[in-house]
């Protein structure tokens, strides 16, 4: 039964995902799965967007000590605009210096690259700099062909959502994907060091995505299982991973984690750059930070959280706030500004900082420092404040051609979500929204992936583009394996939730076709086409687990005496015999009183003939009894 | 470490839920949960609404084969409008008669009474009748009362929330709780033969409430665990419980859930009807349907699920549907229909059904039967006619004084939910509203409580009065004890997230005392305030098990060397210290620009002083490593 792969002996989990086969569609070979549905079905199959990258395909030769290949690397260098140079030396406090060393160790990867790319002096080599001087590159075609997934097979397509203002695209072309690059509206995170990844956007014209975050911390970890929740959170459908690492070995195992990533890696830089100054706050220095970018920069890393909206400014306004500053790196820079009595050298230095990002490209991921830590701190002053700097540095990152999205809340109850949405579009110019759920309520630790789950579906329906992951275990513990898996499938369902609300034209395809193979009773199909088919049919098969059970025309809610779904199918096919559809049958709106009499008058003269045929038609449903 | 109790001997979980004490207030004596915090917090004791009954109270026995106390008997007697009579004589159809008896039998319940209670002739006892007099019942007190809860505490209230039009009072008196349910805009499901029952209310002015359901199966069951289900399902939250058994020893295992419920039991009689005729729908008559609800309401059912939406009209509708018919009900009567080509008994002898209601108290919940069951069939015709004809017979039945509820769906993707809500107020004047989920997307099978709790907080937020839960094995399996917990807790949170939302007076309260809980690092405080303590001590405890863990002043995500919390006290500190609040550092708005200007204008000057000030009296917050 439970078919899941375990982890290998190299250490990451491999196999394809039950019931799907993967393919590679277009000259750029974009990764998509494939839902091979049963032949009694008459369904051509459906494909899914896949991230899980070469892991579950049986065909690619899986070996971490290697990495990933190099896809985009032939890309990159084509474009004719960077150089290769001596890397930054590796420093012992690269990988921590605080502490014991818990993980055991880690070994540096076998063939880093000693020889990193950057941008030639003067250029510029973010994907929107080529967008703005009208270049489509390979990274946007590929970004075309994977988001289209499926809208082809849309003939008869009725647009059916309300977007609030979105302008999501019957076909997505890569003139459009260029076009809302260059417009800010959605990033592609693809640092030239990381040409692993397999192009993706992130706008709220495209997809939703979703973002798990991995990473050691100063309790507990390893880095082989660092690893393989990357591998793991992808196969689930992470569509970003962020590495949130602390404490010891931080450098290595980042280099671990990009080098087996086809998805865009994300840091926190500050943490790390905390840890080379003892931990303490106040020694931090924009010396030591802008090393870190550097550092980190060379290693692949396609997108930045920077807390440069924290103002000194603003802190104060945190005072009387029921949970204060509860973003680690805005209380990294909360601490420094009150300590130094300065405005923040995030802030001060955000230009020479963009430099940086545009040489490597690099997104911003603008981070909210001051984001509410509870419902009562919700849309408060400090919160807007910092927004407002954000929205201000998204047009100064813009002058510079460099992508930015901009990260939001956190705990807001549902009458307050649009709020944050409607707000943060206007002041940061559309600029992709990036929110931490947000929670709808506080009361429920151990279920925050749920409470986060709905404040995350609602706001991704109102514009944002990129849902930041809630485990079980937020703000109680470590997530474990089940638990990344569980807050990945749930986010999954709330950004695909937010697809529908939104009328992305292919969504439906999979609900529709889910829901076709329910009411047919095709259990496989129903598995295989769901979010996590593993549990799916593990839980069926709880209560019904004889194989039988599984092509059996009944299910365990109403048993095989009485099913519903079968008496549905009996009023089809009789409606069928009948010749008689909806139309033929209903004279009148749907106002009781009326349809009763207008339907009385066209149908009494046939009824009892139709009940005597019916009767000899039909036949009985109802299984016999054992 | 796992003190979550285990069933019994005598079959049915007992004992406190962690941290909290069972409190009876007022002359009613109201049982509510009392929450008390570490003496440290400084804070009051905190009251929940508790649906648990006494089965957690310490100081309660509890027999199983007594049942529960007769509370309201008192007082349904001293309205003297009631009589008793020689019940109706159980017949061995009403246990069922098809397919073997898998539960091992059911031994009948010790003492069913034999004299059950009816209205005298021409008397109507249901609550509406009395509110519609002006007559307040202990009923309607007690439910003020527990619905109050913690309003008094609220000095200075600023109403935050958007309630779409609903009328929530600040104080909830026993006159406001007639008014509603005269108005029609609540309902107190209280059948005189029901006095075990602790009065609830359910409406829009109310706080949301939540159903469970449960009930064996033509597949697997056993009476014990039944009883126990609504054990365990009322300890984690729900407000009411639907008993949906079919087969085998249905009206002896009722007898045993009533006897022993603190809260409403709510049927769907047409199932316990289809057993009688040997499952075969067409052989359904009013005769037998009417003796079902005779049988069922002497023994203190206090809703009835009542198809009498499907006509026969409605139904070529769901022709053209992906899921034709998924309500269970409604194809058990759309058969009946199509097999005789006639209108819908329920519909045709509606008034007839009202009259026992009214000779009982008990509420039509008028059911669904044309619910979408995928996100393609949302909002259809099908579904809607059958609204109107709900509106229709919402009308007729308090024509009669008769309690009405409304169910509603089922599968309908977020953009589609509040066309639901606002069609259900118009139709149907503001009758309760009772949704299944709604589900937002159909992909996730296994994870469909998050599917469906996103759209319940939703709807509930637009104005349902109760949502009905849906459990992780929806459309999969049978619902063991672990999901009927999940179910329960993801629809309570959602329904709190709904209370927040639309600004319920006290509904922050609890949400407020557990963010300053976690703020504070009182683990134990944020346990016991969450909805379920097991589960969140428990994931605690994965990370950091120690004793002392519990009272360390960090968690696991940061750990000892860094706290984002432990940061955010000592700025508040420190700003106290300064004697400088918000306003006092803040001179202007929160455009970046100007502020800085501002704040560097007016902070400059003390700058350096402030920042040895703080260098000398912070101290340092890290704590030494080991």
């Amino acid at each position: 039964m439970a078919d899941i792969p375990a982890r290998t002996e190299i250490g990451v989990t491999t196999g394809p995902i039950r019931g799907s086969v993967k393919i590679h569609v277009g000259p750029l070979g974009v990764a998509m799965r494939q839902v091979q549905l049963e032949p009694s079905s008459g369904e051509p199959p459906l494909n899914v967007y896949d991230t899980s990258g070469p892991y579950t395909d049986p065909a690619a030769h899986i070996d971490i000590m290697a990495g990933l290949p190099a896809k985009r690397r032939d890309w990159i260098i084509a474009r004719g605009d960077v150089e290769s140079y001596d890397a930054r030396e590796i420093r012992p406090e690269d990988n921590g210096q605080l502490g014991p060393d818990r993980s055991g160790g880690v070994q540096a990867f076998p063939n880093v690259v000693k020889r990193p790319l950057r941008a030639k002096p003067g250029a510029n080599v973010s994907q929107m700099h080529y967008a703005r001087r009208g270049i489509i590159t390979p990274e946007m075609e590929y970004v075309a062909t994977r988001e289209n997934l499926g809208r082809e097979m849309l003939r008869d397509y009725v647009r059916d959502g309300e977007s609030f203002g979105a302008a999501i695209p019957d076909y997505v072309t890569p003139e459009f994907v260029r076009d809302e690059v260059a417009r800010g509206r959605a990033i592609i995170p693809s640092n030239i060091n990381h040409p692993e990844s397999e192009p993706m956007a992130i706008g709220r014209n495209f997809l939703v995505k979703i973002n798990a975050n991995i990473g050691n911390s100063a309790v507990a970890s390893d880095v082989a299982t660092e690893v393989d929740k990357l591998v793991w959170s992808i196969r689930w459908g992470a569509d970003t991973v962020m590495d949130l690492s602390t404490g010891r070995n931080i450098h290595d195992t980042r280099e671990w984690i990009i080098r087996n990533s086809p998805v865009p890696i994300g840091t926190v830089p500050i943490y790390q750059a905390l840890e080379k100054v003892g931990g303490v706050a106040e020694d931090l220095t924009w010396e030591i930070f802008r090393d870190t970018l550097i550092e980190q920069a060379e290693q692949g890393v396609d997108y930045f959280t920077i807390h440069a909206g924290v103002r000194l400014a603003y802190i104060p306004m945190t005072a009387k706030r029921v949970t204060g500053i509860v973003s680690r790196g805005g209380s990294i820079m909360a601490k420094w500004c009150l300590a130094h009595h300065k405005e923040s050298f995030l802030y001060e230095r955000f230009d020479e900082i963009t430099e940086i990002m545009k040489a490597y490209d690099i997104a911003y991921s603008l981070g909210d420092g001051l984001r509410p830590g509870s419902i009562a701190d919700a849309n408060d002053k400090a919160q807007f404040s910092e927004l407002y700097t954000l929205g201000e540095l998204t047009h100064r990152a813009w002058k510079s051609d460099v992508q930015v999205m901009i990260e939001g809340p956190g705990h807001v109850p549902m009458h307050k979500i649009k709020e944050n949405m409607d707000k943060q579009l206007e002041v940061c110019g559309e600029a992709p929204f990036y929110t931490l759920g947000p929670l709808t309520t506080d009361i429920a630790p151990g279920y925050d992936h749920i409470t986060s789950g709905i404040g995350a579906a609602m706001i991704g329906w109102y514009g944002t583009a990129m849902l930041c992951y809630v485990t079980p275990k937020e703000h109680l513990g470590l997530p474990d394996r089940d638990d990344v898996k569980v807050g990945v499938v749930t986010y999954k369902l709330a950004a695909h939730a937010a697809d529908l609300a939104k009328g992305h034209p292919a969504a439906k395809l999979r609900d529709d076709a889910l829901s076709r193979a329910r009411f047919e009773f095709r259990w496989r199909d129903q598995f295989n086409l769901s979010l996590d088919p593993d549990t799916a049919e593990q839980y069926h098969d709880q209560t019904l687990p004889a194989e039988g059970a599984k092509t059996a025309h009944f299910c365990s809610m109403c048993g095989p005496k009485f099913c519903s779904m079968k008496i549905t199918a009996e009023v089809r096919e009789f409606a069928g015999k009948q010749n008689q559809g909806v139309e033929g049958f209903i004279a009148t709106g749907p106002t009781g009183a009326e349809t009763a009499a207008a339907s009385k008058a066209a149908a009494i003269k046939g009824m009892q003939e139709m009940s005597a045929r019916f009767k000899a038609e039909g036949g009985e449903i109802y299984l016999p009894m054992e």
